[in-house]
């Protein structure tokens, strides 16, 4: 590899995480002789990382503001998005989630799905498809749940909520375990006509299985979440390490951070 | 959204799935008579999504064989990629893994790492840049790290392991804990070089700070995977259950699994 290519990458990935993670204050970004001396690279190569980062549509330019983030960017637990972090106040997201798009009929399980559910293809499921975003208006994830009987049932007679683990626990229905997959994929034209966004822009892709109490697969989903929009986020401590996570100081203003 | 396109959706991330899961014995696809049953869905719409799955370049068609998987995905466990497992046999990947590329370097620590390190813009580190394949000669992910001294030192005095861990652990920094987040992106010109694979394509973008024993933080890293190289897995159990996992039946035959 050239040197050149390898700072632009590294001095893109470093600003790309910086504007991800929400460390600029108001999401004003410094300029271009700041970011010089912060970086260590010439101001060529930080005009090009700023070129970079907008054709990823994660900054924008505006006249009289400067170089700023585009959008603030949720961060998520796994915990919360695995389902299994106790619900707390009848809701993970205190209905900041908005629903854009509903449709759910009993179907016969596909195949990979009934694979996922451990049970025979064609075994009678519920098909949940819905979008969600944030109050904002923006788009964040799309998802379809294939959900086995009799906890099917008890979601066709409950009304949808927008948190999946509320309205799984509105109908009655006790998670007992989660299997979670974090993969990327590209957007084509149909995911990208829901979440908002440009046909072959990059997505998360989040495959889960549920088990209920028994250890049973009810419930396996595939979401695509668009990743200016929401990071999975995940705080794990080593065997004997005992250090408590709220004395670590907190690093400065977090206007992106919705956790 | 109309009827024709949800169904191709739904279909291919099905498929996609059960590609990448590993479902199909030796990696061959069932014919499109079988899977037109499988999945309830037209021939058309069959063709369509084998097509799709092609143009990603994780399935292809090869004369007296048929429609196979182009190549295994290893799944990881978060814990494991996390570091926060206990080394097993001296290596999590079991040498599985080969070192394509290695630099190692000190340098001032630019403002975004300084920022995930808790330290001021401009103290000292380690960079250490690999890429890291399996044996079979794909490269699955490429990673920045950004270390600390006192850990930099011993990290210098000491030969690099591909499994970062085993690096840290043979180095003799003890790991207290850990914060991961993923995230997608497109690669580049550079990554995909890197990567062997093309611009454009969807990769998995992983950023993790690394906590000693009193929870300060001494290593930041950035990654790229290829997502049908690596996928990463997260297994939970809520509060109350105690259902044992290895009770769970497993499904058939897994060649693509290596955890």
């Amino acid at each position: 590899m050239k040197a050149r290519p390898d700072s632009v990458r590294r001095t893109r990935d470093l600003l790309r995480a910086a504007v991800l993670r929400g460390d600029f204050v108001d999401g004003i970004l410094p300029g271009e002789r700041e970011l010089v001396g912060s970086y260590s690279v010439s101001r060529g190569i930080v005009r090009e990382v700023l070129t970079l980062l907008r054709d990823e549509g994660l900054i924008a330019r505006t006249q009289g503001v400067g170089t700023h983030v585009v959008a603030p960017t949720a961060h998520r637990r796994l915990e919360d998005i695995q389902g299994i972090a106790e619900l707390k106040s009848g809701n993970h997201f205190n209905g900041r989630l908005l629903l854009t798009s509903f449709e759910s009929t009993v179907i016969s399980a596909p195949a990979a799905a009934s694979r996922a559910l451990e049970v025979e293809t064609g075994t009678p499921c519920l098909r949940v498809d819905y979008a969600a975003g944030t109050i904002s208006g923006d788009v964040d994830a799309a998802a379809t749940n294939y959900v086995l009987f009799p906890e099917a049932q008890r979601l066709i007679d409950t009304p949808f909520v927008v948190d999946w683990y509320a309205y799984l626990s509105s109908a009655g229905v006790k998670i007992g375990g989660s299997d979670f997959t974090v993969s990327a994929v590209l957007s084509d034209e149909t995911l990208a006509s829901v979440l908002r966004t440009t046909e072959g822009a990059p997505l998360l892709l989040l495959e889960q299985t549920i088990r209920d109490m028994s250890g049973r697969v009810f419930n396996y989903a595939i979401a695509h979440a668009r990743p200016d929009r929401l990071r999975v986020v995940s705080h794990s401590a080593r065997g004997a390490a005992t250090f408590d996570r709220t004395a670590v100081p907190e690093r400065g203003e977090r206007p992106n951070r919705i956790q």
